[in-house]
C-alpha cells in the first residue's frame, strides 16, 4: 500500500509517496480502506508551515476522508466489514466541548488519510449516509461538521431566526442548507451573480454583493430592519464588519480568517464589542457526537455536497494547486479508486 | 415626597430636587419607600451623557436600590405592605437572555430610585436576603447581579475552576466572593499590598500586581502552569491581556470597559482571537431570575458586601462626586432614612 | 360589552353572560377587542370543577385566545393599536422554567377570553403571524404551545430523531407538524384508516393503530429496529407504553392523562423506570417565550391549523357542548366577530 | 498476576482465582497494577445474576478501582508510568449523554478490577486526586460519580437550593457531601440517632427519621414550608414518596431502587407525576468528563470518603459477604497491596 508523507513547511513539492506492508488492525482498531478524501485550504495550510496546530514530520497528511472497513480488531463493536465510515479530524474528540487533551488531529499530528488503507481506532469512526457516494461523503468530516458546530454548537438554533454567511466557500454552502432547512432565513454575502445564483439555489433568501457594499455588515443589517442576525458563520474574521451585521444577543461562530484580516483598522474595538452584544465564539470542526447528529440530518434532509471535481489517488499534488488557485464553487476531492 | 431629576449631560451640576404628591398604585403595581440606593460608574456615565443607552430628560436617577413596600394596586401577589425588596435595573427582563424588548432601565428610560418613594411593577421585585441591611442590600442590584451572570450566565461553572477577577471595583469584590464559595481558584489582578491583602481576605488565592506585570495576562497564565483560567470577568476590556490569560475553550465575561482600552494595538487580532478559542461574552446586568437565584446563594453562603461609605438623601451630589474621585474599595451608598 | 362568567364545578350550564362597561387600560395595559378563542377539554375541565389548578368563582372562563389591540395606556411599547396580539395562558409566564410564582392562568384564576372585550399586561402578548386568520390564530396559545413546548422544551430536537405521537388531538396534530418540519421521523398512533390518512398528510412517516396493537408501545419500538424513539409527546398517559416506546437516553413529554390511565396495573414499576432509562417530563403549555419563537417557526414554515368548525360568541355553550362529544379531528373555534 | 472469575448466577461461591501472564499494552493502551477497589451492591446484583445490564461467562468483576499506571503503549499521551489513576466504569462513555454505543462496562461485558494489573485504554481512566489514597480513591469511580451525575447531570445546581438524600449509602454520602459544599441546603432521610448523626456531621442541614414518618414525603416537604425540595437524589425508588416531598419544576435523580418499592400501591399513578410537575430522570453512574469534572470539585474542597472497613485482595470473598450482610456506614474496601 502506498502513502503520501509531508515534510513540514515544504509544501507540496515536499510530499513523497512510500510503499508501506497493509497493517494488522490491534484491539479496538479498525483497518479501513480509504476510498475519498476531500482537499480543504487546511491541507495547504499543513504543507506551508502556516497551520495553528503542531504538525510532525512524516506525518501522513489528509484530515477528511471516508472508506470502508476491511478488518476489524478483537473487541470491536462499533463497526463492521464492509461498513462505509468517515473517519473524525479529531480522533479523540468524542463529544462535549473542545479541550487540550483531545485537540490530537488526523494529517498533521496522527497520521492523515492520503493513504490507501489507514487504522483508526473504532471509537474514531461514523457511518456515512446510504444516500452518498464516497466521493460526495468525502466533503463530510471537515466542511459539514464545521458548519454544522457553527449552527448548532453554541446558542441553540430555532427555525425563523436569521443566519449570514460568507461567500462560496465549502463550510458556508453547508451552512446555507443546513441553516436553510432547519427553518432560517439565510442571508448570505458574495460577489458576482453568478455564485449569488448558486447561492440562492442552494436556498439563500437573500445576497449581498460585498463588492457593491464593503461595509456589507450595515447592509445586511439594513435587510433585517435594523435589528441584524441572530447568528453569523464567520470564515472571514472581518469582525467589524460581523459585528456590524449582528444582533444583541446573537452569536458570531468564528470558523476562520484570512491574515488580511489582521490589518490595523479592521478589527473591532472593545467598545465595538461590548455595546454589540454579541457572542464570539470561535470553534474548530466538531466532536464525533456532532458528526453522528449532523449524519442524521444529513440523511433525512437528503443533503448532497457539490462535488466541484474529482482527482485521482497519484494526482493529489494536483488536486492540492488546483484548490489553491481558487476560482471554483463546491469540494474538490480525490477518488482513491 | 421629592424625586431628583437629571438633565442629560448636564452631569452632577444638572441635577435638580422636585416635590411631588406621593404616588398611589394602579393595578398590578407597588408603591415602595425607598430605605438605601448605591453609587456607581453608570450613574456618572448617565449623567455625563456617555451612556450607550437612551436617558431621557427629567428622568430620576439612579439604577440600584432597595425599600419596603408601603401599598400595593390590585392584583398583586409577589409582594405585601413591610416586605424589604429590591427593585431590578431592568424592570421587564424576567428571565432568559437579554433582547431588546426588555431593554428598559431605572434611572436612564424609566425613572429611577434616586427618590423617596418609588412605584414599581410587582414583577420588577425581589425579595432581599434577610442577613442584610438596606445599606447592605442596595449593593446587589447593579453589581452583584452583574458579577453573577458573568460567573453563571454563560459557560457552566464548575468547582475547581480557576476564575480570574480584575482590580477591586465592586462587581470584581462580588466575583471574588460568589467564585470563591463556588469552589473556584481566584487570581485576582490589583495594584499594591493593600488592595492585594484585601482581596486575599475576601477569598482570592493568588494576586496579580499589574504594575509589576504589565502583561498581566502571560504572568496569570504562567500561575496557572501554561493552561490559562477558565473564566475571567473582565471589567477592564484589555482583551489582549485577558486572552492571553485564558485557557482554550474557556469563557471572558465582558462586563465593561474603560476608554482608553480602545487604543491602537490593544485590541485582539481575529487571529488572537481564532487562535486563543475562547469565548467573549459581553453582557449586561441580568434577569430577575437571576437576580432572585443569586439571592439564594447570598442567603446560603451569608455573603456581606462591603460598605465603605454612606450619604443622606440630601447627599446624593456630594456621594456621587466622592465616587468619581475613586481610590477607595467597597460600596458607596445612601442611606434614604 | 358581554362575557361570560363560571360558577366552579356547575358546568357548561352554570356559564351566565353578563353586561360590562368597556374597561379603560391603566398604565401597562392593554385593551384588546377579543376576535376568536378555542375551545379545548381544559375549559369543559375548569367548569365541572375537574381542573388541578385554582378557580376563582365568577372568573371569566377561556384561556386561549387572540384579538386586536384598540387601545393601550401609558407607557406600553410592545404594541399598538391595530396590533394583531394572542394572549399568553400564563400572563405572569415570561421565560425560563414553569415556576409556583408564575402560575396565575387566564380562564381560571384570572379573567380569561370568552368576552368581547379583555384588558392585558403589556407584556403578557404577543404578536400573530400575519398569514393566519384570526379564527386560525386563535389554535395557537393553547394546544400549539403546548407540542411546541413538548418537542423543545427538555432535550434539544435533532433532526433526524424519531418522534411519538399519540391520537389525533390538537397538540399532537401540532405535534405532528412541527416535528416533521423540524427533520424528524414521526410515528403516530392512532385508530381507523381516515385519522391514519389525515396524520400521513399532516407529515406523520409511520401510522400505528392502536386497536389493532393494543401494546402499541411495542409495536412503535418494533418500527424503530428496537431501539426506540428518542421522544414521545404523551397527551394519554398510558406510561407503561410509552416507556416501552422510548429508547435509552429518550424523554417522555408528559403533556396530559386521561383518568383510566390511573387503573392499576398500568402505570410502570420503578423497576420499569430505571431500566427504561429514559426522563419524564410534564409539563404545561409554555412561557411567552416559548410562543414567540414558536411563532416565527409556524411563520417561517407557514404553519395552517385545521379548523375544524366555527361557532359564534353567543353560541359559546354550544360549542363547548360540541367539542365535549367529541368523534372530530381540529380546532373548534368561536369567531367573536 | 492472579484475576479473580466469576460465573453468572452463580454468586460469591461462583467466584474463582486463576493465574495469568503480565499483559503488555498495545497501541493506546495502558498497563496499570490494581492498587485499591471498593465493593458494592452492584457487584453482589452481577454475582446473582440480578444485574439488568449483560454480564459475560467467566468475566474478571470488579467496576470501581484505581492504581498505578506501570507501562504504556504507543501512541498514549494522556497518562504515564507512575500515574496514580481510576478507571472510568463504563470505559466507553467520554462525554454527552449515555447511550446504548457506550454501554460497555467493567466487571461485566468487559474484564474488570478484581485483579492484580489490568489493562485500559488510555482514554478510559482518569487521575485522582492527590489528597486521596488509593484505598480512599477507590470509592470515587461508581458511588461518589453517581452522586456527582445525580446533582449535576441535569437541572443545574444552584446554591440555596434544597436538596434530599435517603440513607446512608454510599452514593447518598457523597450526595450530602457535594451538595452542602456547592450552597445546598440538605434535608436527609435515615433511621435512628446515631445515622442521624452522621450525616449532620457530613452536612445534612436536617434529618427525618423514615421510621417515625413513614410518609416522609410529606413531612419532608413540611419542612421546606410546603414548597418541595428541588431535588431529589433517590436510591430507593420508593417513587410516591419522592414525588410527594419533591416542588414543581423540581427533579427526582433516580438512581436506584429496591424491588419492594414495586410492589403494588407503592408507584404513582400518572395523575400523580403530572399533578407534581416534577421531572424524573433515571441515571447510571455518569461520563469521564464528569469523572474529571467531579475530581476538579473533590480536590478544590477536599472532600474525603468514609472508609468503614478494607479487606486484603485475597479476601475478596469475605469483602463482599460483609458488604451483603449491611448494618454498617461507609466504604468496604480492597487494598490490592
Amino acid at each position: 500500500m502506498k502513502s503520501y508523507h509531508l515534510r513540514p513547511g515544504a509544501g507540496i513539492d515536499g510530499l513523497t509517496v512510500r510503499e508501506h506492508d497493509e497493517p494488522a488492525p490491534g484491539p479496538g482498531r479498525v483497518l479501513v480502506r480509504v476510498r475519498a478524501t476531500s482537499i480543504s485550504l487546511r491541507e495547504l495550510l499543513v504543507l506551508a508551515g502556516d497551520y495553528p496546530l503542531p504538525v510532525l514530520p512524516d506525518v501522513v497528511p489528509g484530515c477528511a476522508g471516508v472508506g470502508e472497513v476491511v478488518a476489524v480488531g478483537a473487541g470491536v463493536t462499533r463497526v463492521a466489514p464492509g461498513d462505509r465510515v468517515a473517519a473524525t479530524v479529531f480522533p479523540d474528540w468524542i463529544d462535549g466541548p473542545f479541550g487540550l487533551d483531545h485537540a490530537a488531529q488526523l494529517g498533521s499530528s496522527r497520521d492523515g488519510l492520503f493513504t490507501e488503507f489507514a487504522l483508526a481506532d473504532e471509537r474514531a469512526l461514523v457511518h456515512i449516509p446510504a444516500h452518498l457516494s464516497f466521493t460526495e461523503a468525502a466533503a463530510l468530516p471537515l466542511t459539514a461538521v464545521t458548519a454544522w458546530n457553527a449552527l448548532t454548537g453554541g446558542r441553540a438554533p430555532v427555525p425563523g431566526e436569521t443566519v449570514l454567511t460568507l461567500g462560496t466557500g465549502n463550510v458556508s454552502l453547508f451552512a446555507v442548507r443546513f441553516a436553510k432547512r432547519s427553518g432560517a432565513r439565510v442571508i448570505a454575502t458574495t460577489s458576482g451573480p453568478d455564485k449569488a445564483e448558486r447561492l440562492r439555489a442552494l436556498g439563500a433568501d437573500e445576497v449581498v454583493d460585498h463588492r457593491q457594499h464593503l461595509r456589507w455588515g450595515e447592509e445586511v443589517r439594513r435587510r433585517t430592519g435594523g435589528r441584524g442576525v441572530d447568528r453569523v458563520v464567520d470564515v472571514v474574521g472581518d469582525l467589524s464588519q460581523s459585528l456590524a451585521a449582528t444582533a444583541l444577543g446573537g452569536e458570531i461562530a468564528f470558523v476562520g480568517h484570512w491574515l488580511g484580516t489582521d490589518a490595523p483598522g479592521r478589527t473591532p474595538s472593545p467598545t465595538d464589542f461590548f455595546n454589540a452584544g454579541a457572542v464570539l465564539r470561535p470553534l474548530a470542526v466538531g466532536s464525533r457526537a456532532a458528526f453522528e447528529t449532523m449524519n442524521r440530518a444529513v440523511d433525512a434532509w437528503r443533503v448532497r455536497p457539490t462535488i466541484h471535481r474529482e482527482f485521482g489517488f497519484d494526482e493529489i499534488p494536483e488536486a492540492l494547486r488546483y484548490y489553491g488557485k481558487g476560482g471554483f464553487v463546491g469540494n474538490v476531492v480525490v477518488d482513491h479508486g
